[in-house]
């Protein structure tokens, strides 16, 4: 159980702020912050030449996922440990469903897979792959007993995990009326099916088709359609893992005609392109995943709508499978390398070498980016996201001047490659603390397996907006 | 000279924060924030059920200001006193500058009108009328010992305050260069120039044709303009009153692609509409201003933009004449009413009431609007604009269900009317603090003339973004 | 069998063209034109004061078809011979197929119901609702033996003749390989499953509930989708009936980045608007037919995007069904009333009156609109769309300042009502021929059922442009 | 004096059709067009394997005209000669105007240059450098006496011949008023006036600077602000030379909201990009005029706008200079190159070769582009623009297969160079007449200086639509 602590001499930066206090925490809380504190009975930490962020949340993980006969490699152990090393003190995973199979079931599932093993907090969006009387029954239940807030529809994987357009309209009005927020992986799976097969009837069987059947035009036009349909269902939108100019260019526009809609981006597209799904030797599927790189003109774009706030959030995706053994089962067919990529530990610090330190972003929008807004759109503020009194005492002492190297020799995911392997990075978490906790200090991981606890998230949009008749409060 | 005070029990609010804690005030400055924070030696507060709001900012006021052969009504005291009314502490006002005149003289000259008598802090914006070497030579100064680091361009008022191209796009460049923003009224003063002789020609005298004579083209037309222009010189624009579609549109579009472009609104053009200049007996000049009110549909595309973020701030544009004797020099030629209204007090509580109590911005985004993202863009962050340890205790105490109605009679402006009369406004500042001392008390004027200080401001983009190389530093 | 006949007088209008001259005719086609042509063994007819048309064309037209247990109440006879009397020389009828069913079934019925009726030249489109090999291997016969060189897909009217994506983009491959152009009816059906089906549970049963069900939205993303895939299958497209801004404007954007997409606008959606709907003892079911009808303003973007040339063409969509017995077996359930109405008779007249007499296009867009432009895109320019020596003598000899008013007691068509009764209208057609031979004269039907030939047309592109290597000839 | 011409065989071709015919010409005019015409006192001229084309019309000429202290190298004897053989049979040049002198003076030395030398007819469009009560007085005389219905306005030239908003709104509404089309060079001069000094204060004199001080968006900037200010004054524009996509989605986005806007390109920002002005030896300077050549990728989207009709003509902007002694007199500064190239000649050639014959457009728009458009717009229709009965017979008699390459060792013009020096054209004007005549004959010129015509103009829109309450006339 967590003693008191007083962080001394850091940097406190938040979403909008960004000061030099101390930081009292009592137990799992932040209890206060000011000039010169100072406590009897408190462990002292010293924070000079340190920022003090909020802890990083993780909105798009798939840990434990089975996928295409395999499974990922890193599980909610292994996946949580080096979130932790990155900064990230939360995740919110996938929780898959099955078609004709209760929620509930697939729920049970996803806390089986959790439990023991998370050694930070986690939540779990819902994915819906079917709208009916069944489903929309035991919708409430989910919202209210298991705090789950956030649903997700698939455009693509046809056959798959694909929803058609009605079930995804009707997912939006379900939503309205619920306090939910949908979330799309926006991409045709019709077209990708079509092309997909033409791919390989025409013998074009390499990692980079995987890139050719899936070009930004499929992901613009479905990213399109689902604001069209969000703004018809008068509801609210969360497009997952946007990576090229066309969906933003949707996005924005659908804003601008007053949708609520938001959306994400990874850091794979802000860093890697197209042309890393050409490299020899088969090495082109370690960078198979879906929406695939783009060409690196893109990227610009990225960071520009990230910058003018057409893009909020950024998730890592991350979906890993080693190189050796699982990638490699798409050798000779590209449809079936498993798709994802390790990308849970250096979200966070890619955001900030490339972003901040690059002049990209504001050391502000970075806090908001990777945690704020995470926060406020998924139910978990102010409780999470952010630098307050009273907020949970998620906190990441990080070093802003530390250089090094990412590669999979060092890192801490299971999986046996980086996807950002050789890149040099700026900016390093030195230590990590969880609702008062260290899980990381001084670069040690110092958590345990099952620490981690599961959060209940509030409805869409109860802590962002004060509505008309609510009384005071917070 | 403030002593010590301990704010208990209010709710917190930031541009991205909202918490229960209490403050303390040390002198002129925040020294902690925390739960139940005790000082033996401080005054306490009560503000339980009251937000607490960092001090509104007016980027937007002209003050005793000479226009069309009279002077605005409210000087440095009455416009700043009846601005603490509504919970601005701090205001920037526009320095009027003369061709061939030097700018030191004509600071000097806002130094003189302002400085015994400014009750809250205050700043200056510097207009731009010519650029030459001159003018060049002085800039650097201007900034380095005035602190000034915003310039005005006007694109309107042919033959009187109107630059050509030239003029905005040599201040672009030089204010890249220096570290400055620049600030445009984007209106086609050429066209609104001929529309205008059109119309006297026809006739046309009443209060109504200054609006028909500068349609939302001409303002759509000017803000598109200077957002390429700035574009082209690689710096950075903020677009002043923007009062319709056609301008969010511009300025939209040129933020997606990249563009460094601000957008103000006022509480004018998201309240009242065309309308109110055919009020009869002549009562139209009282809303006589430029750019003029539109039709009402733009509200809502001016409220979604505050939303959506294509738009960041609200200015008062303060500028105030009397309907008797001022407003009425123009009857029988509209284009004699002297241009201008009394926003200053009510500028806040509009914005509180219209737009977080009837759920169309946050009640973060509304402390962003009114006071952060003002400080940030104009050099004054974090001294001023939030509420964090360190920064100046300039302080809104704010009763959020308190009822009023908007009326001249007990408004605190010197002007014999008010624009939102008979507006029944929820919301109210209690208590108002500048530099850790009331200035307003339980909603009485408790402050006096010359305590307001000169606000020497920083360049441009200084507080809110670390550059590449910065070394740690806040 | 026609003699020679010579055309005096007359003021001669094609697509780019206006001039007096006279025109002789030998046989079906044009063998000169001139000023003060003679022939000692043609008959004469005297146009003086009327224009000279080419024959107009009927891109959209559903004759003698099944639709919800009932069958349109004109046929290929009392259709064609209505047509006509609206200076319609040609239409092109929609088969419809059925999935499993061969494709040359389909297209013998259409034969059938034509062949001994049709008093003017008539040819079919093909219904495309599923692409799978059997159906790959019959669409080149049905281009190379039947002429058809026009596929539709429906994207609306789910379970019926919706087509899924995959459909559609398989046949915008197979038509960009064949030579053929494929048309959509673009409304997202799944939605309007949805919306419909809700309506139906809140008791919202009346004919208005029919464009309520089906908004604008839905027909602008459908629009974009299919505008998205023909170019990623870098083919071409034609959007029929289009009816809305939505949709006009994906148009737009589309073939302002040099997508090959045509869009057809209907007299409906230019002369009628939305509250025809909520007409009162059930008349509303009149106006029932999809999409529907819009808002009024739709309709002077509808105008200018025909003037600025975003749409090209005015196809009827006659779907006639009558009033008493036929539209009234959606009593009570709007979703049962017969899609349609009947418009295949003022098509023309209507673009003529509030088009040109109206200043909204010019004359020869007028002729480009309902004849040459659709002659051309469908492959059966020179012979039809023109009056040019050697082109069939389709001809319309119209006097421009005719007044009448629009009734379905004076109507030609064999259903009990008319959607356009009262309208006032300026321009009519005095006389017809086809391919030489009178069908109206002075306004008396004088052709025969069966005289109109089927057109076999060629292939996409070949009469409007000359590719690289083409060798001369027309 | 013309006799009569029986032309046999050729393939006719207008901005709509395509067809096999002969035309006999009795006189100026043609009389008619039929299968196996004969004529016993007619002249036969056998085509066969050759198109007919209407004589091109170059809307955009400056002949003997002054720039810079120089005069251009060609004037209306040479200049026309050239483009006859080009296929050209009329011009529009433009007439200068000086503030504070008589329009009708500028008018006259206009006829004084061009009516012993011209040998094909010509036409005026008037430059406006201001808008008073004087100019305004004149303004009916020269629509009605001199035909002149079309008048240039200049966004850039500053302190030249650069005009304020001021000018162009006047000039807008004036031309509403009168029936005349504004033209205007959209460049925003200001602008360029700072960068041209800038570039010259950095010692950048190179001609590619002329290129690099002059960007797209200038143009796009300027572009945009003509089509607004045409919006608000409901009046048409004419946007000579577009030469990049910023400019070409200005116009889009007007002509989709309704405004009525044409817009011109040329066949140097077809063909040639901005690369040229770097060719060493001072040789950039051959292909310096203003707006400059662009990137490569620009040149598509002219291409595209031609096909789509968002560019509606072609003209050749001809100014052309001697490389020696003229374009020289700018070496070590930019600005002093005499701005402008030969165009006049090959501009028809360079459409066929690479529009047609690339497949980018049909055969009919590129009559439309070089001849039927020009004439209706600049009111030159019927008489000049097609081929028709009662037209002047300007007729091209053109070899679609002879193959060429450009030269200026074989070109007609005066001046020592061509800009597509060593083009592969294939395409070829054999024959050209002119009211009758012929001008050029298998390739050798056989017309005479003097016997090109002025012509008076109808007003703006007279051709291209039918009035409301016209009576039937052509």
């Amino acid at each position: 159980m967590a003693a008191k602590k007083l962080i001394k001499n850091g940097i406190i930066v938040t979403a909008s702020d960004q000061y030099e206090a101390d930081i009292l925490i009592d137990g799992e809380t932040i209890s206060s912050i000011g000039l010169n504190l100072s406590s009897a009975d408190a462990e002292v930490i010293d924070a000079k030449g340190c920022y003090i962020f909020p802890g990083a949340i993780d909105p798009h993980t798939h840990l434990d996922m089975p996928f295409g006969g395999t499974v990922t490699k890193d599980d909610f152990e292994s996946g949580t440990m080096a979130a932790a090393f990155g900064g990230t003190t939360s995740i919110i995973d996938f929780c898959l469903t099955e078609k004709g199979r209760p929620l509930k079931d697939a729920i049970k599932t996803w806390h089986e897979k959790s439990k023991d093993k998370a050694v930070i907090d986690y939540s779990f969006h819902l994915m819906i792959g079917e709208m009916n009387e069944t489903v929309m029954k035991e919708l409430p239940q989910v919202i209210e007993k298991e705090g789950i807030t956030s649903f997700k529809v698939f455009m693509a994987y046809k056959n798959v995990f694909q929803a058609d357009d009605a079930t995804l309209f009707h997912t939006l009005k379900a939503a309205k009326d619920l306090g939910a927020l949908v979330m799309v992986h926006a991409e045709n799976g019709d077209v990708i099916d079509y092309l997909t097969k033409e791919a390989l009837e025409n013998g074009n069987t390499d990692p980079i088709y995987h890139a050719l059947t899936r070009p930004p035009e499929v992901e613009g036009e479905a990213t399109g359609r689902a604001a069209q349909l969000t703004s018809l269902a008068d509801s609210q939108l969360y497009v997952v893992h946007v990576s090229c100019a066309e969906a933003v260019e949707k996005i924005a526009e659908a804003r601008n005609k007053g949708v609520e809609i938001w959306g994400e981006t990874c850091p794979q597209y802000l860093a890697l392109d197209k042309s890393y799904l050409e490299k020899p030797n088969f090495e082109g599927a370690k960078y198979v995943w879906s929406p695939p790189l783009r060409d690196k003109w893109h990227q610009e774009v990225l960071w520009n709508a990230l910058k003018s706030g057409q893009l909020q959030t950024l998730g890592s995706d991350q979906c890993s499978f080693d190189f050796e053994g699982q990638k490699t089962l798409g050798k000779g067919d590209f449809t079936k390398i498993p798709n994802g990529g390790p990308m849970i530990e250096d979200r966070v610090s890619i955001l900030f070498s490339e972003g901040v330190k690059k002049g990209r972003i504001s050391i502000n929008q970075f806090v908001d980016i990777v945690s704020t807004r995470v926060a406020k759109l998924f139910g978990m503020f102010p409780k999470k996201g952010t630098i307050s009194v009273g907020a949970d005492a998620d906190i990441v002492i990080f070093d802003p001047n530390h250089e090094r190297v990412i590669s999979a020799t060092t890192h801490h995911m299971a999986v046996d490659y980086n996807a950002f392997e050789g890149m040099k990075i700026t900016g390093e978490p030195v230590s990590v603390l969880v609702r008062g906790d260290f899980v990381v200090r001084d670069k040690q991981f110092v958590g345990k397996a099952g620490s981690g606890q599961y959060i209940k998230r509030n409805r869409y949009g109860a802590a962002s907006q004060l509505k008309q008749n609510e009384t005071l409060s917070i």
